[in-house]
C-alpha cells in the first residue's frame, strides 16, 4: 500500500553536526585560529529554525536556508573576529551541501529504493538538496523540498506539495524522520509515519527526539531496520 | 560555466513511438483484435499538444498529460470498438511511464552526470517522470517538470521555474532538446541550448525538427557526441 517514502534529511539521513565541525576545525587549523568550533556551530545552526519561522509567519519573504546560513555566518565571523575572503565564506556556507550520511543511510536507502519511490522532503533549498545528493551519493528518485512549497515544515503546504507532486493518496506515502514534530505534521495530512531516532544528532548531550511521542506506524533503530520492516 | 543540463524527455531521451506501438501491438495480439495500431497511436498522441495548449491559454485548469492521455484513450477505445477493463485501461495509460531510451541516451547521460547536474524539463507529470526514470534507469539528479510550473512549454514559466529551483544563472543551464521550439523558448529566458535531432521520433516520414532552425550553442548527433562537446 505504501508506494513512496519521503525523508527528512538534516539529522535523519545525514550527520550535519560532525560534518560541519570537522570543516570548522580544519579551517581553524589552516588559519591558525583559536576558535571554539562547537560554540560557533551551535550559534550558526541556531539561525535555522527562527529564520524558517519568520518565513512561515509571513514576516519575511521566501528565503532559502542557504541564504539564512550565509547571513548568519557573516555575523558570526565578525563576532568571533575571523576574517575570510568572499570565496572562502561561499565555500564554508556550502558545507551544508557536503554532509556525511549516517553509517546505515546509504545501504538502507539502496534497499528501500528497490521497492519504493524515494524523495527527500527537507527544509533545504532545492539546489542544496541536489548538491547534497550528488556529494553523498543519496539515491533519490526525485527531489522535493520546502522550496517547492515556498514555506517550511511543519506547515501543511510542505506535505501537501509532496503529496500532490507524487500524485498519490496521502496514505501511500510514508514520512521518515528523526523528529517527532515533523511526523506529527505529516500524519495530520494523512501520511504514514516512520520514526528513526538519531540520538547523536545534537551530540552527546541531546535531550530531544530520543523516543517516539506518538504511536508512529513504524519505529526503527536505523534505515536497515526500516528496510526490513517495510519488506525490503 | 555550464553547471546543469535540462532535458526534454519525450522524443529527446526516450523513443515514445516504438515503445507505445509495441505495447499496442502486444495488446492487439493478446486480445485477437484487428487494430490499426499506427493510426490508433497517432490519434492518441494527437491529444497531447491541444490539451496542453488549452491549459496554457487558461481554457482548462491544470491537468496532467496522464489525465489527458487517459481521457483520450477511453474515447479511442470506444471509437475503435475495443473493450477493456478499468485496470487494463489504467495499465495501458501508464505505457507513457515505460518508454525505452534511445540507444545512446543512458550511456551519454551517465557521462554527462560526472560533470553536470542533470534534470528532465518535460511536459510530463511529476510522478510520470519519476516512474519513467525508475523504469528506464535515467540517472537524473532531480526531477523538474511542467507540473512544477503548472503550465506547459513553451510558456516562459516552465523555464523560469527550472532556473529558480536550480538556483543558477540562466546561462549556467543548458536546455537539451530534439525540438527547435523548445530551445527557442529556453533561449528567450537566457538559457544555453543544445539540439540533438531525433529524425525517427515520428517514424520514417518525419518532416519536422530534422535540422536546427537557429544557431544553437551545440548541435550534436546523439548524447555521446553531446558529452564530448561538453568536455566529458
Amino acid at each position: 500500500m505504501i508506494r513512496a517514502l519521503t525523508f527528512d534529511t538534516y539529522g535523519t539521513v545525514v550527520d550535519w553536526r560532525t560534518s560541519v565541525l570537522d570543516e570548522l576545525r580544519a579551517l581553524a587549523d589552516r588559519k591558525s585560529l583559536t576558535l571554539d568550533c562547537v560554540a560557533f556551530l551551535d550559534e550558526w545552526k541556531a539561525a535555522y529554525r527562527p529564520g524558517m519561522d519568520r518565513v512561515n509567519r509571513g514576516e519575511s519573504r521566501w528565503t532559502t536556508v542557504d541564504a539564512m546560513y550565509r547571513t548568519r555566518l557573516e555575523e558570526l565571523l565578525a563576532k568571533y573576529g575571523v576574517t575570510l575572503a568572499t570565496d572562502e565564506i561561499d565555500a564554508l556556507t556550502r558545507v551544508w551541501w557536503r554532509l556525511r550520511p549516517w553509517p546505515d543511510a546509504l545501504a538502507g536507502l539502496r534497499r528501500l529504493k528497490q521497492r519504493y519511490i524515494l524523495s527527500p522532503l527537507s527544509n533545504a533549498s532545492f539546489i542544496g538538496m541536489v548538491e547534497l545528493a550528488r556529494s553523498a551519493g543519496l539515491p533519490w528518485d526525485c527531489v522535493i523540498t520546502a522550496e517547492n512549497a515556498r514555506c517550511y515544515n511543519p506547515r501543511p503546504e510542505v506535505y501537501q506539495t509532496a503529496i500532490a507532486l507524487l500524485g498519490l493518496a496521502p496514505a501511500e506515502i510514508m514520512m521518515v524522520a528523526a523528529h517527532n514534530y515533523d511526523l506529527a505534521a505529516a500524519r495530520a495530512e494523512g501520511m504514514m509515519t516512520a520514526f528513526v531516532p538519531r540520538a547523536l544528532e545534537y551530540g552527546l548531550g541531546q535531550t530531544t527526539d530520543l523516543a517516539p511521542t506518538q504511536a508512529w506506524d513504524v519505529v526503527a533503530a536505523d534505515f536497515g531496520e526500516l528496510a526490513v520492516r517495510l519488506g525490503c
